[in-house]
């Protein structure tokens, strides 16, 4: 669930090669890092000699750059640019603070019940979300920019029970996650992540 | 608090007259409302028979379309919509999650312990911030789009004393009210709330 994946899978969907350099958790507090991204985090994007930090800044990026992930249409690309900001801005937050209490908070008499105050915060956010999509494909017409964040955001959610009652947002998610470009972006971060979890060759 | 504030602020900075039509809390929840906007959510921006919702792609529209909000170089403009991200994906979200708490958990038992670990997870944003923005005016050579959403961020927290470490930061904030185009918008803003709020006059 790393937010490397947005960033390529924007790139796959515009067809952009990239190389990846693997940043360590030790390296994310350096001086030398923090002057690139300020609150330690990642991914960060250089491309053309530009770099970018906060994925939604870069596949706004990616998207402005290069055809493919914005419509041509003044009206349309607006809205798309907006389901980008309102997935980070307005879907996403429930989502991750509900995470965040899961490792911080677990031991708390509060648990239970504030887990599921947030599950009933993000219940509302996926049914107005639901019904906004209702039974199109896509946000907007065509798949764009804002599908890839909206969905990239809902697969934080897809091991828990909170899309069971949206069928119409199990099935975007998993449109989304059918794209051929989605596939080469989620093979390349399995790929990375299988490699670095090797246990070393023997003898090494 | 209202999130009009930044986009007032915005078309303020780019010098473009705009006109309010003010929505009702019972015309959120209407279809023709939830048609424009699917979260039920304030502001909305139609411009140049475009529409959009969410306050940052708002702001990122205006900055786009009118100069004085980006910087021409392509890095520098990159790096401040980064920030309009970052505003609103990394610094935010730990400030409204208290702020919501403080509305909706005010009640429990676990009210006072859970505001000191939001209250903790904000203030390392703000050193982060407070940090990167060391003894500068703006987060990058002139002001910017990234300015204007860092600080409006950051004035949620202005009557707290989250930001009492951080001199810098209240420098900031200060030096981004004090900007005329801010000024006009927050004068605007005001009269806006004291006209709603005054009493019908006497015989009516």
């Amino acid at each position: 669930m790393a937010r490397d994946m947005p960033v390529r899978w924007a790139l796959e969907e515009v067809g952009q090669a990239y190389s990846i350099r693997s940043v360590g958790f030790d390296e994310l507090d350096t001086p030398a890092y923090r002057a690139v991204q300020p609150f330690g985090q990642i991914p960060v994007l250089e491309i053309e000699g530009i770099v970018i930090f906060e994925s939604g800044a870069i596949v706004l990026h990616i998207a402005d750059r290069y055809s493919g992930l914005l419509p041509v249409d003044a009206a349309a690309r607006a809205r798309s640019i907006g389901w980008v900001i309102a997935a980070l801005s307005t879907i996403e937050p429930p989502i991750v603070e509900r995470e965040a209490a899961g490792y911080a908070e677990r031991d708390q008499d509060w648990f239970d019940a504030r887990q599921s105050i947030m599950s009933n915060r993000i219940a509302r956010r996926l049914a107005q979300l639901s019904a906004r999509l209702g039974d199109r494909p896509w946000l907007d017409q065509t798949f764009s920019a804002g599908d890839l964040m909206v969905v990239t955001v809902l697969r934080r959610l897809s091991d828990d029970s909170d899309l069971d009652p949206f069928p119409n947002l199990r099935d975007y998610v998993a449109r989304g996650e059918a794209r051929p470009a989605f596939r080469r972006a989620f093979a390349a971060q399995r790929a990375l992540f299988e490699a670095r979890r090797q246990p070393p060759a023997a003898g090494s």
